[in-house]
């Protein structure tokens, strides 16, 4: 077979790491990209506002690329499209709700996309691929998996899953016609592993309604404030049906709430009775048990308005022992000190809390163990990639495969920047790319190992000391030296010491048969040295020369 | 009654926050202190090694102070032991696995403690308070709970505990002498709220046992190493009793295994067999199936063996598909991520590793609810504080108290800072004193709101800019600006325009007119306005002024 023909698969993100999902499908001059998503910072990375793909393989192959395809409308799978766009302008394809917050964050770019439409049961055809959109659950409505008919043979792509069979818009999983396609034949299965360690199955979303039915019962004479996903529009959903089932007007509360609400009301993907919503500057005229107020600010994030709430910096919405607040989320891993620091402060203000550890009023939208099986015995594929997890989860997977009948080379983990190329009969390790991440600090984008956090990391650990030496230019004699620290902890006569202490060696050395570069390296030797004996620490040391 | 006969109980630390626990009992011209923890530092605390409580307090009343009693060897609760001692010379008193954790430390610190060694079931007398030890079980041997008798009432301080029907070294949690100490009745009880929100019983010890010896008969011909807490001894000593059992030598790895390890052998909480210790540069002389490794690093910690070996740093054990990785421990939360990466390392290298989250190989320390119901229904106390807690379990906590019988008044969450007044009838808040939190930096031991780590933070989060001005005396003309940039993220164009535009605002500005604070302002306000606009970021700027 010729090289041009072999059919390839490129991870720029989504395996071995949570989020920055990205995959890349290559057959002879045909490219098609699944999902463009960004993550969050880890506390490595100070001052970064988001984490992309690198994707110097798509702008080096931008004629090649065909399309772009969403799975669903998450942060991790289309944060990263304004980003894409800007690289290569290619056309995009989602269902409904998926293009719709795709296009909020394109205008929040000042970007326009071409965005096209598709329904769960649809198909489009991409250069050499046909795409079969196939409707799943998730936490999110409007998610698809992929099922990619090649020259070589099926792939199928889950996307975020889970299997609910009583969901709330009435569409499930389409498991009949996954089924139709295992039968056929599926080369290579791609697939979510978020919850491979959690056993049995995910509850379905309208668990959670009953939950909250009995909360709205049991606090009818009490405010309800409820935080959850803004884009969780099933949830939603039962909220504002419950809201009416027990007389109380809605008011929403945070950005992203009242523009989701908006938007997915505009494309009726959420039901907003007429009279319903009230501004939530009105909720005052309204008694107590009449209001439920709807908010972000889930994962305790320093600006949302629920944060504000609990610290009493909200003046639209003041806690006190009337209120009962439902956090109808759970903790995203990284969170937990700021969502637990909103409930003490919440409890503090009087009001009750309901969370997760104590109460079902959240379900993943991810499946476990017993779905994951479900899916690999329906879809049978020859080869089994997993993806959409961190690589102890990828490894898990495998091992769920393999135990499931799947011979041992025909599974395998991926990490980014690897290549897998696919004949009729056979999966093996092409040649790695370049790919990794980006760092969005600001309006620039950094290299993932830019000094400019390493400097920054450095900076929050042991601050700076700034030696200004004045310099005769010509006769290269001492004028002065200055030292000034910021994010050190000096007593004054360490600072004095300090200063004796460079003039010294200034003494010491002779300065006319030095050049800058030198006497700054004596410097901060020096300094650096002298510093962490007497202090402990070794802040980050700039000597900066001021010849006159 | 007069003032100086009132009972008060003064909260330094361990109340609406997890550490830094530390209880002051006043009576007269008579203090006693519980504990005297640490906390670590959290995300918005760069830099910092330690948090340790405020003592003022201690120290302006040192002369009152009889005794400190420490509960148990945990961080959290002696960690501050040298702290304290610099400021307050008390002498110490402990059961014995307690005082020798407390002794490593103060000769880490260069320090001689008076170390009083009480076994649980005596009683001491320490001015006006006879205070008597009592077993309880938890993560650690050797801790205590104390029954204070006081000329006003009994006080009950539970500390740390969890009841253990079947504990490894035969000693249950005293129920008998509490239940003849509720019997004759107490005034206040102070006790444990960490497990409030677990329902049930906290599961005993030995069930641990049971999991690993499973895992030493699963795993008989690979390698297996075991991390888990080094204070945690009845975890230690069921590891060795494994070891011998399947006939493997043990290699302790890391300082703190080694130290700890070495101080419980000595003192005869431990019992390590003869020939059964190898040193870890001997491990390579014997089979995988012969050998055990146990290690430190059960939270990931970035320089303990586990990291190093995960990432293949550690030469003495190179990690490979022959080993077992065994987590023995829970995840403190805010280190989820740190622990997760060294899961991740290991599987990459091929090693199978095994967590909490797929198998019972931790027990937690703390009793639960049902246990906690039980400490309440055997002490009977007519007073209630709940400590060891966030906010919301000290809430949960009492709410619990009332549900069992407890009258509203009686039951009262506390805050560092918060004086309590008993009288034999009555509870109430009485004046708060100076409290909080020091942060230990390197040497040096700051304040909590320090302008050392707001400075961190800006630097972390948006870099620095120091603009150097070198003006002349006499003219008051600018020689050279000079534009210095530490992590942030500028093109040189930016870096040229912004020379430019100070050069603009200089020439704009009358200098002779000028003294210098102003003319940095000037700079740090123009630079700054000008930068958020151009860069979205908002540098710390560090104006430096050369005249010559």
């Amino acid at each position: 077979m010729k090289e041009k023909n072999k059919l390839k698969v490129r991870f720029l993100g989504g395996v071995g790491e949570i989020g920055k999902n990205m995959t890349a499908i290559e057959y002879g001059d045909d490219i098609i990209v699944i999902d463009a998503g960004i993550s969050f910072p880890t506390d490595d990375m100070p001052g970064v506002d988001l984490v992309i793909p690198d994707v110097s393989f798509l702008t080096q192959n931008k004629d090649k690329i065909r399309g772009l395809l969403l799975t669903h409308g998450h942060e991790d799978h289309i944060g990263g499209v304004p980003y894409l766009l800007k690289e290569v302008n290619t056309p995009i394809f989602g269902t409904k709700l998926t293009l719709t917050l795709t296009e909020n964050k394109l205008i929040e770019h000042d970007l326009k996309g071409n965005l096209n439409c598709v329904n769960p049961g649809s198909t489009i055809n991409l250069g050499c691929f046909k795409i079969e959109f196939i409707n799943v659950n998730h936490s999110i409505s409007g998610a698809v998996a992929f099922a990619i008919t090649t020259p070589v043979g099926v792939i199928f792509h889950s996307g975020d899953y889970k299997i609910d069979f009583t969901p709330i818009d009435g569409n499930g999983m389409d498991l009949t016609r996954i089924s139709e396609i295992g039968k056929k034949g599926v080369l290579l299965m791609m697939s979510d592993s978020t919850n491979i360690e959690i056993p049995g199955y995910t509850m379905s979303e309208s668990v959670v309604g009953s939950t909250l039915d009995t909360l709205f019962s049991e606090n009818a004479d009490r405010r309800l404030i409820i935080t959850t996903f803004a884009s969780n529009v099933h949830r939603l959903q039962q909220i504002l049906n419950l809201a009416k089932k027990y007389g109380r007007k809605v008011a929403f509360s945070g950005r992203s709430m009242v523009k989701v609400s908006e938007s997915a009301s505009k494309i009726g993907e959420l039901n907003i009775e007429k009279g319903l919503i009230i501004d939530i500057d009105k909720i005052n005229k309204y008694k107590e048990k009449e209001i439920l107020i709807v908010s972000t600010g889930s994962q305790g994030e320093p600006m949302s308005a629920l944060t504000r709430m609990a610290t009493g910096e909200f003046n639209k919405v003041v806690i006190s022992d009337k209120d009962t607040v439902v956090i109808s989320a759970s903790v995203i891993p990284g969170n937990e000190r700021m969502i637990y620091n909103v409930i003490n402060n919440l409890y503090k203000r009087g009001a009750e809390v309901v969370y997760e550890s104590l109460s079902p009023i959240h379900v993943s939208g991810h499946a476990c163990r017993d779905e994951i099986k479900l899916l690999h015995s329906l879809v049978k594929p020859k080869f089994f990639i997993p993806v959409h997890g961190e690589y102890r989860h990828l490894k898990k997977h495998v091992d769920l495969a393999l135990s499931l009948g799947m011979k041992k080379g025909s599974a395998m983990i991926c990490e980014i920047g690897d290549t897998v190329e696919l004949t009729k009969n056979s999966m093996k390790r092409g040649e790695s790319f370049v790919a990794g991440s980006k760092l969005v600090d600001g309006v620039y984008v950094n290299d993932e190992n830019s000094y400019v956090i390493r400097d920054r990391i450095h900076l929050a650990e042991d601050g700076l000391i700034v030696v200004v030496l004045t310099i005769n230019e010509l006769s290269k004699t001492t004028l002065a030296v200055d030292v000034i620290a910021r994010g050190v902890s000096l007593p004054d006569e360490v600072l004095e010491w300090l200063k004796e202490h460079i003039q010294n060696t200034l003494d010491e050395a002779d300065l006319k048969s030095y050049d800058r570069t030198i006497i700054k390296n004596l410097l901060r030797k020096g300094v650096r040295k002298q510093l962490l004996n007497k202090t402990g620490k070794s802040p980050m040391i700039l000597p900066i020369i001021v010849e006159v």
